[in-house]
């Protein structure tokens, strides 16, 4: 398992810094600075000063500290100073306090959407008044949404367990089993077959539940005459899978047939045009347009998609309201849906990355949705 | 499974709130959410006013309107209205806003360990400039501190799961198993046997990595001559337990024998004096002098337990710094270990409800050590 580089990474930050004339920012949601310094424990903050000279600094505490050197280490993060607060000495949002009045920094940039109210009260205890801090959103995960080749190997390999596991122990469907326990099976094979942690709550919703976009799995038994939702994933490398096979047990009404070829037509027209340049609404119109044709665009009521790395959802979101163009290792499910209430649903999502002329599909098992 | 009742729970509240001179809360974290309302989604957030005559208000979205109204009825939550918001409508934040404008509210208390700033900024964008937000911290945490019958059996089936789980994989320790593999058969067994998830990651730490209070599984295989730490637990209800064992993969040393005896001898020392009325810091300390015996109180490195309930460490934390008397109800870990860097470690912990005479464990798994 090589361990993922995040070389240049913080240089990358430091240039976006300077374009946007900000001094300096906190980082302090995990998914971001595990980006930025390869570090996976639990307790972890990253203060990076937009000036290209000045080392970044890493918060930890004890617990963390010999973990922090091995991993900063491994990963080849750029220039990072490791700070761990003790017990008795000052408290880690102090030292973060004073690291910044030292650096004579004006106006700190933290993560809005991350920070608490109450952690950002404690920062703003230890700064002098003359110094803001000033909400930020969404600047590290910018950065990541262009995957390098180690993480599209990741997110490769965490597609990889899943298919297989799915492989495993779909002739269960066809054996009485309830959504819950065939949840519980799929998830245990994923871990046997090296997964980290599943990448969320499977999904496995069958019969008239198949009709609900996220249904918990209960104790319902999956019967002949069901259609069932598999959505589910594994991470491997912190990286996630996210995939979504519908499957009919028995034959299916004609009109769920119907149903399944045009959620498939859609989803194949997509994928056909998903490529560097394409714009995350056409994407979304032309999957609506499909389902236009049989009257059901109005029952596929979520986004078309979102991008998969660190976070199972994170940007872009491809969605009508998504004006920007995909770029080369941008990695995005596609994931159209039909759901008719109280009868049942279809939904089919594969995870892709972005290539030059096409998309690579990174889940590869099969579509084949008729188990008899 | 009969639900959670959450009846008297927002009265109590209110209660408090005027006890406090307070107007209103803003509800955001999901477990208080939960527990004063029953709803287990993950988007609703709750606002109380201290007018014991004002209906509470809980926002979730269009996804669990549904849900909400039965979750609400089921636990016969306290008199509450529903405000589901839908994309052609206000938003969310904008739907608080207006209900703390339309209420007259001067000073609403929000949760600032849980709030983020940019919620904090959105709420404040729908409020006048006279209306102030305060930081609160807590509040609600105090009064799930205490659990009521229902409670108590959530988690002594949450323990009783778990248990049954260890006893079904014990052996496999002595099968040369992986600390991963052993933590796999473990949480799938909890599952397996009715858990709603694990409480944690389990902590299955084997030979010198046993050491390490929170050793993360790996590829190592466990074998005779190793002491291995499992910690773990199972959520039945959204209730938490949380149980720690020890085992000596055949004979243990003469220091590994006597270091066990010393924690089971701390640990023992303990429970006899957790009760009604006993003092945090007095069972801190009742642990540290047994180990201080045998000169290996500094090799104690952590608290002594904590809280257990919707949350796995939630109030009240039992440690040196614990003023205050345990209360009827409450439900807590004792968890006294010993960690020699290098060699080994040693912890024992189980859940334990407090009672008026003594403390019953909830955790009943055996603990004999010594496998062969």
């Amino acid at each position: 398992m090589r361990p993922i580089k995040t070389k240049n990474r913080i240089k990358v930050l430091k240039n976006l810094l300077q374009q946007r004339k900000d001094e300096a920012i906190f980082i302090s949601k995990r998914v971001n600075v595990r980006y930025l310094t390869g570090f996976t424990g639990s307790n972890g903050s990253l203060l990076v000063f937009a000036h290209s000279d000045l080392p970044s600094i890493f918060f930890t505490d004890g617990r963390y500290g010999e973990q922090a050197t091995i991993e900063l280490t491994d990963s080849d993060c750029d220039d990072t100073t490791i700070s761990v607060s003790n017990p008795q000495g000052p408290k880690l949002l102090e030292q973060v306090g004073s690291e910044v009045l030292r650096h004579d920094i004006r106006n700190l940039l933290i993560e809005a959407s991350d920070l608490t109210v109450s952690t950002l009260e404690d920062i703003r205890t230890f700064l002098a008044t003359h110094i803001s801090t000033v909400p930020s959103q969404g600047i590290v995960e910018t950065l990541r949404r262009k995957k390098d080749d180690t993480e599209i190997y990741a997110i490769e390999r965490a597609c990889e367990i899943a298919d297989q596991a799915l492989s495993n122990v779909k002739g269960l469907l066809l054996e009485r089993v309830s959504e819950r326990d065939f949840a519980i099976e799929l998830e245990y094979q994923m871990m046997k077959l090296g997964a980290d942690e599943r990448s969320f709550a499977s999904i496995v919703a069958s019969g008239s539940r198949s009709s609900l976009p996220h249904g918990h799995p209960t104790q319902k038994t999956i019967t002949e005459g069901d259609i069932v939702v598999v959505d589910f994933g594994a991470t491997f490398m912190g990286y996630h899978s996210d995939c979504t096979r519908t499957y009919s047990i028995g034959e299916p009404t004609a009109f769920a047939a119907e149903v399944f070829e045009l959620v498939s037509e859609a989803q194949r027209k997509v994928i056909a045009l998903t490529k560097e340049n394409a714009l995350g609404k056409t994407l979304d119109e032309t999957a609506r347009d499909v389902l236009r044709t049989k009257d059901l665009e109005h029952r596929f009521n979520h986004g078309l998609g979102h991008g998969v790395g660190l976070e199972i959802h994170e940007d872009p979101f491809i969605s009508a309201r998504n004006e920007s163009a995909l770029d080369l290792g941008y990695v995005i499910t596609v994931e159209p849906g039909v759901y008719i209430p109280g009868e049942f649903g279809v939904r089919i999502e594969d995870t892709l990355v972005v290539t030059k002329e096409s998309a690579r599909a990174l889940t590869k098992i099969d579509k084949d949705w008729i188990l008899t």
